[in-house]
């Protein structure tokens, strides 16, 4: 079964603001067996709705439109859907009780009531957190479902309208999603030329990579006759997979590398804390991300100026002067310095040149140094990172827990 | 002169990331008086690849395509343009060198010559940032860009190759962006209601609001004959705005908070430090985003535990233990301690509940306390903050950084 999500609203067309409706039903329909199999966005006129909701009726079995649907003269959904497949647009009395019920405790503009207003045929969906209801349409082979653009009142009416109508529908697959996070450091067309043969185009499960915060992913999506025989083909793909990448996956599915590393920390009742100065606390940021974090990350200096690598974490006026801030000493020093001054188990250092500007002939922008001190002594790393500010910054940090993991999981 | 971004990837319709390169495409073709009349994304197969194309050179003039151009099978880009426009695919001798270059200094896996077999009649755009060429190609009347999918690889060559084209195309609207941006602090809706007939559908200038890291900002695009013109038009509305909004403005077009802050620091010659709790380095990480940020910034302490607190910042124990860590009194001294142990003229403290969990009846999540130490003392601030942890910890390091803009504009 295909879908197909239409969202609709210039502020998209304008780059106002980034797509999220379209990310999280594209994840829900996946979860329930149903393939999304393109996305589009359209402006806020008939015309241009219309003819994508024509275009998608040939092509799609189900469609989950978004936007447009509210009380104003630029919420062009519903007269778009009535252009686009000749139904007349009438005040529909189930539609208008959605619409006067939650107003009950206020006064109503009676603009209002053009929400609702529905094409023929139109079943209402109920919106209990905003004013305009949503709608089921069937045009040709496709079901259409509109709702909301609010994210608020998208998700909750998908949740309680929509997900139940696509859970009656025939002819879902059965899918099993699994993923296989692997350590920073290999690029991803090496990881892509290792299982180029999973990655074979109309093979099942379908296995791809993707990048996020200079972590590659590993996605085995498997789809079958039931649940349980999906499962058991993605398991052995990640079976097979785990033996490939064995010794450089740090975690599956949900987790983060510093999800896995505070949990590893957590059982064995050990404490962290970072000095950071090129990444400039977006390595605490990563770690504080995780909630429940405190347990385990104790503190952070994002030690900026030399004087406070120095009064923080101890760093030597020698190295400071002699070597400079950017240099493996500076990195040891400091990781050792902010183990030290926290009194944690483990201590990370970072310090290197993100650039743009502050590059050398021997210390190119990229140039990172990362230590990592713990009970069996530091360890220490020399970088050479491609990219812009924010890309270093990024691999930087990835590459720094990736060091602390690796130190984790041998010590 | 119409335009279409075409996103290609699997992970889009997985829904594993949102779109954001359509939303800063978008934005970037609007400033260069393209108009945006789509979006669409399609899976990494060429057949859903090649059909959106086709679609698209009927209906366009300019085609941005991201995504699916790296070295590994699944990815299909160059595949999808030779099948809709029956063109071979052919080794560009241009395109090698740009891969062989960003290989110079490394090991390069054969594979990675895939990304130099361009559909004929291509020309080939540099990426100095990743593996992957781009390339421009003329079908019809539309003239498609294809870019990697990797924002920063996309964005610094839409800047460097393809916007410099695109400057050169004849038809584009004489347009005009301006943006202001508003302390944190009133909610969108309001800020709409407010300027609601400057907002008005069809209207010239168009007025839109919209968020970004807790910043509210109010776009205004004006459309006219000549450049002057539509500058004028845009001038008119922003003269207005600059009255409805006066005291609540912090920064115009590129500008950032951090970044304003920054440069008035910078001007007085005065030094900043912050000590954050739950924000966990993330207001560290936005100043610090700024190029240069290290003359003006000096440290941050990112104290999580209590004893951190203490140790670091000479926060009480009689404060942690009395009032809690969550309070305005700990706010406050760790505002003068960070100031007063980093030496800088200026300190910050954060210090709250950002959940899910740890919330309590008088602290629930999204309680914040906020202070600023500076030459003209301490000032406080307590929030109640609404969303889930990422949304609070965001708000809080928004109106951190509007608390002391409004110290700096003061004092």
């Amino acid at each position: 079964m295909n879908a197909i999500i239409l969202s609709i609203g210039d502020e998209l067309l304008d780059g106002l603001i980034a797509d999220t409706n379209a990310k999280f039903l594209s994840e829900r329909l996946q979860g329930l067996g149903i393939r999304v199999v393109g996305h589009r966005a359209a402006g806020d006129d008939v015309a241009p709705i219309a003819s994508a909701l024509k275009d998608i009726a040939r092509v799609a079995d189900v469609c989950l439109a978004t936007g447009g649907l509210g009380p104003t003269l630029d919420d062009r959904t519903r007269e778009g859907f009535a252009c686009a497949f000749g139904l007349s647009l009438a005040r529909n009395a189930a539609a208008e009780r959605i619409v006067r019920a939650f107003f009950r405790k206020r006064p109503m503009a009676v603009s209002n009531l053009r929400q609702a207003d529905l094409p023929r045929g139109a079943d209402p969906l109920a919106n209990p957190v905003g004013t305009a209801p949503g709608f089921a349409l069937k045009a040709g082979r496709c079901r259409f479902f509109a709702m909301p653009g609010v994210p608020s009142e998208m998700t909750r009416m998908f949740e309680h309208e929509v997900a139940p109508r696509l859970l009656r529908l025939p002819g879902r697959e059965a899918i099993a999603v699994r993923q296989l996070h692997l350590l920073p450091g290999t690029g991803e067309s090496v990881v892509g030329e290792t299982i180029a043969d999973y990655m074979r185009r109309g093979r099942n499960p379908v296995v791809g990579t993707l990048v996020s915060g200079g972590i590659i992913t590993v996605k085995v999506v498997a789809r079958s006759k039931t649940q349980r025989a999906a499962a058991l083909l993605a398991s052995d793909d990640v079976a097979d997979l785990n033996q490939i990448f064995r010794g450089r996956i740090f975690g599956a599915d949900g987790s983060t590398l510093e999800n896995e590393i505070l949990s590893i920390l957590r059982r064995r009742r050990q404490t962290l804390a970072l000095a950071e100065s090129c990444t400039g606390g977006l390595l605490s940021k990563r770690f504080t991300d995780v909630p429940g974090a405190s347990d385990v990350f104790v503190e952070s200096c994002v030690t900026y100026a030399n004087a406070s690598k120095a009064r923080r974490l101890g760093v030597s006026k020698a190295t400071l002067e002699r070597l400079g801030a950017v240099s493996e000493a500076c990195a040891r020093e400091m990781a050792e310095g902010i183990r030290k001054t926290a009194r944690t188990n483990w201590g990370v250092g970072i310090t290197g040149v993100a650039g743009p500007r502050g590059g050398t002939r021997e210390k190119p922008v990229g140039c990172v140094h990362l230590a990592v001190a713990g009970p069996g002594g530091v360890t220490h790393r020399e970088l050479r990172l491609k990219g812009d500010r924010d890309t270093i910054r990024i691999r930087a940090a990835a590459l720094a827990g990736a060091e602390l993991w690796r130190r984790l999981t041998k010590d």
